[in-house]
């Protein structure tokens, strides 16, 4: 049986998944570093704890696009999280092995999600950046959509859901921390 | 002591506050209605019906913009709450009083919120849309955000949040129903 393909995101309250101006040096955007404190946080609280295990654990492969991992890849030194990730990108190359997992270059979200379902021996995670998680919303492949809803606003960026169109989601839960609320949907279909 | 001023809305997942294309067939824009569906249920869940009367009863007055009022008014045959109603226009006009409480039209934020509070035996609540929640928010007078959080997306819209600048939020509470998600946050200083 196939796992499920599950979306997630770390979003401003405005509505941004990076900060404006990706960059090297603002890998999440200038002043986006903010959307990941929940998860870096020394003393963090046992809801944001919860949601970094529930994230890791649905991790048995991953989807992500060309953008987060030219960013990503000299943050993580590494794959981001220890399993097969897919990324969708227009200029596919050989795969690229590294030490916890090989990242594979595919040209659409379909097949990204399609091989990333027939690698994981669970669910798979698509973990953006936007246009990634617009491809993959529009498309109709999601099961779940994971947000991280952070305690901030940014005022610009780039938006966690561009395009997605009309979604009708059932909510699953809502965990606060005093940094994010964690909520998870399904995706009615 | 004046009251505090509350920002409040509904929203969807994707940060819509009104759906494309607003206009008196669809006030809301059109799919936008689905915005209040939590608010007019028939067989409400209590999480909703608490917000609901939270929200009555915060709005000793209101601040809304000119978008708001002149759709709403044929909707509501009313102000939209029993208080004093401040519109923040470019064409301000006399007052115009209706069965439960008189619109009175300014022509800055600044101006509707001071007056909001001079009028209100307690809490203001700025009920939008999108422009005038963005310039209260970025003018530094909210004291709230309460933002009830649709599940759905609408793929197209009005943000509810625009241009709102850099905000710090202190998480109130999250409530959730399977219509939305109740969340409240106090606006850092």
């Amino acid at each position: 049986m196939l796992g499920k393909v599950i979306v997630t995101g770390s979003m401003s309250l405005d509505g941004f998944g990076c900060g404006p101006d990706p960059s090297a040096e603002h890998p999440m955007g200038v002043g986006g570093e903010r959307l990941h404190t929940w998860l870096f946080a020394e003393a963090a609280h046992p809801a944001d704890v919860e949601a970094g295990n529930r994230m890791r654990a649905a991790a048995g492969a991953v989807v992500l696009g060309a953008r987060t991992f030219s960013l990503g890849l000299e943050i993580w030194g590494d794959v981001p999280f220890p399993a097969p990730c897919f990324v969708v990108t227009r200029t596919p190359g050989p795969d690229l092995a590294q030490p916890s997992g090989t990242f594979r270059f595919v040209s659409t979200v379909e097949e990204a999600v399609a091989g990333a379902l027939a690698a994981s021996p669970g669910d798979v995670l698509v973990m953006g950046g936007g246009s990634t998680v617009g491809a993959v919303l529009r498309a109709g492949l999601a099961d779940e959509v994971w947000v991280e809803l952070v305690s901030i606003t940014l005022g610009a960026g780039t938006p966690m859901f561009p395009s997605v169109g009309e979604l009708d989601l059932e909510p699953i839960a809502a965990d606060a921390s005093p940094s994010a609320t964690h909520l998870r949907y399904r995706v009615r279909r």
